[in-house]
């Protein structure tokens, strides 16, 4: 045997092992939905200690010990604030440390010849870069706009696709139960070029209209496709979710105007980032002029930030998901969330007062695992005779966001599934502990 | 004569000197301002040379050299991108260098407690430091708004100020010459809360109205006062250019909205930072809600950023401005300034084709120089026949924003003083070889 066969050999055998262990993943987490018992979620525990360190080390600290003491203080899960991941990056260490000088950044400019002349083109390649390893959006052919959050992107995309001498504001559109944000980002100012106009499933005005289909959909985690259908209509991607932290990855959204966020994934809201991913030329001008409007331009520190932070991500899926457990951002963030959602339905069957949706499984084409969505907010229904489901868990000192917010009634509430360790796991142990 | 005694009379010589080249600068600027004359550009750089190293640290490193011959290219000054700063940045190499883990500033929030919920504490402490040390604005019983940059904030204000269900939009005036973007940032929504109304000189209407007092103004450079002055008008002062590198700092601004950029204090336009001091509760918290609604708050690596800046330049006129000569910010900037604004009106005194307004001198109250104002941008007249001033220079490749964006007529153009060094050579060098 040559050397280099015995390399091989072993590489085979490495892979093997790796292939193994999630596998064994995958089957515990299908054995934890099936029975949904809170045996299981102690099993992915106990699994977790007994395997290598590298591998452990992306399940909750609180894994080790027992959950603290409910000391009956108010649980704040009304915001979707991704603090579950800075455990990650604490444990990268210094790798995405990043250094700026005083005299770096200055001018307002990034590149003069982009159409997003304040885009850094070290944020736009770390993007383009993420988007092709994960599989998760097309990226040829299209501009890349830079916002201050998707949040700003979005109303950038309200005015670029608004004609500015129309006699009537357009109508804006979106499935209920829809991101409670949108109604008040579209109306708050009053705009002339653009309104609100609810629920999409009940749009029945022919005349030009925006629908925003956000998949996995923010509060419910479902998977969605336009439902107008109509001609005169124009269709907003929001992708914040399609990360396969959440959701299985089925094909490369292919779509117009697609809409991402930094603080889903990878978990830092405060750099304030999003991207949008835009076909039409005239489209990416007017979104940029917006911008240029609002903000003159979007923050080059967070810029250059992330364009480090992207690009560790992108490192640790380099050799595929398979490889390089230790930091793979995706397969911590996998695990984390399989792990809670299996805590939140464990905490959910033990009483019959509140139920999950549920999903169909699938195969994700980036990580190969066969799984059902665990999106980033969990979208509850309190049964039986309570008919307020946010009050009725603000009585238990939980901060939730009613389904009212949603276009949907208020025996619904969605739960922030991202908060640090701590707040869930004693938040998933106060639900288990109410009884009707 | 004691070791203590020696110390005393050396620093006392210390002082003397001190204080002597100061006069000295200030001396130097006035014949200057007085003559207009080429020969004094000359003598300021030629004085340059002779003087300490640490000193002319501060003169642009063109002085040193013949200004670059001018190769006919475009020369862009209709921005006011502040990259004369760049070299002061430069000099002080580390000494501002911000160092962020991949872990910190994840969350959304940066207190809780506070009203503008997102303002990272560090920043709002740096911000009152400077206020104080300067003495240009009152910082006492005033809330602190972020925003990205003072555009969104001017955004915010107009928000905050304007009824939700008033059956007219509210009117926003500001005195002509007026800051360019005004109408466009007020109109491009098309927002049923607040309308472009124009020249506050102008307005005659009896309704609730909002004028906007820009001072040192954009583009002229005057310092400027409400004109409307009607029972139902509120005030929002843009005091972007109330720094002692342009103007004689006479007291501290004590108004009930204030607003001030970063790009224009210290340079770091690629940051988009800018805050606001409110007096009113309600205003600070309307403010703050645009914000959410708009960008989810500011990021905060820039923040982080901007708090080191901000202490840098605290810390360098911490002894008064007399001392630390060689790091002090604001004499950098208050020399550059000088300089440029006699080389530009040199240029202009060449030709009869141009003029520049003349400014009344005072004394600033933190530098003790007595000086006229010197604008971060020239408003440039075109004298004689011509009709179109940005046409005109535009045939030279001077690139400059023309009177009517501003409210007034074509004869005037609004030029950035605030370009490097080279560019801002090459104008001044063309513009003196332009003749009639």
């Amino acid at each position: 045997m040559t050397g280099q066969q015995n390399m091989l050999k072993m590489m085979s055998l490495k892979h093997l092992l790796v292939i193994s262990l999630a596998l064994n993943v995958g089957l515990i987490s299908r054995v934890m939905e099936v029975s949904r018992e809170e045996k299981h979620v102690k099993k992915v525990k106990d699994d977790a200690g007994s395997k290598t360190v590298s591998y452990s080390s992306f399940l909750p600290t609180s894994t080790a010990a027992p959950a603290a003491q409910d000391d009956g203080s108010i649980i704040n899960l009304d915001h979707g604030d991704p603090t579950m991941y800075e455990r990650y990056w604490q444990q990268m260490g210094d790798r995405t440390t990043v250094v700026i000088s005083g005299w770096q950044l200055i001018s307002y400019f990034s590149d003069v010849r982009n159409i997003c002349w304040f885009l850094e083109s070290a944020f736009a390649n770390a993007i383009v870069r993420l988007h092709k390893q994960v599989g998760n959006a097309v990226t040829e052919g299209r501009h890349i706009v830079v916002g201050t959050g998707s949040t700003q992107l979005y109303q950038a995309v309200l005015y670029a696709l608004c004609p500015e001498n129309a006699s009537e504001p357009m109508s804006v559109v979106s499935a209920a139960p829809f991101y409670s944000s949108y109604p008040l980002m579209t109306d708050f100012l009053k705009s002339g070029l653009y309104k609100w106009a609810g629920d999409a499933y009940k749009f029945s005005k022919d005349e030009p209209y925006i629908e925003l289909v956000t998949s996995p959909n923010n509060p419910d985690g479902a998977s969605r496709v336009a439902v107008v259908n109509r001609k005169q209509g124009i269709l907003v991607h929001d992708l914040a979710y399609y990360w396969p932290q959440y959701t299985p990855i089925s094909f490369p959204a292919d779509h117009d105007i697609m809409l991402f966020t930094f603080s889903k994934s990878t978990g830092h809201a405060g750099t304030r980032l999003g991207w949008a991913l835009v076909k039409d030329e005239e489209v990416a001008k007017r979104m940029t002029k917006y911008i240029e409007l609002n903000t003159i331009g979007v923050s080059k520190d967070s810029q250059i930030r992330a364009a480090k932070i992207l690009n560790h991500v992108a490192d640790s899926i380099e050799h595929g998901p398979e490889s390089k457990q230790s930091d793979n951002f995706f397969e911590f963030g996998y695990n984390l969330m399989a792990l809670r959602w299996a805590q939140l339905r464990a905490a959910v069957h033990r009483s019959d007062l509140f139920s999950l949706p549920s999903f169909p499984s699938g195969t994700c084409r980036f990580s190969g695992h066969h799984f059902k969505p665990q999106p980033a907010f969990a979208w509850l229904k309190c049964e039986r005779d309570i008919e307020d489901c946010e009050s009725f868990l603000r009585c238990h000192k939980i901060l939730t966001r009613g389904g009212k917010h949603f276009g949907v009634g208020p025996e619904y509430v969605r739960i922030s599934m991202m908060a640090r360790d701590e707040i869930f796991d004693r938040f998933t142990d106060r639900l288990s502990m109410i009884n009707s």
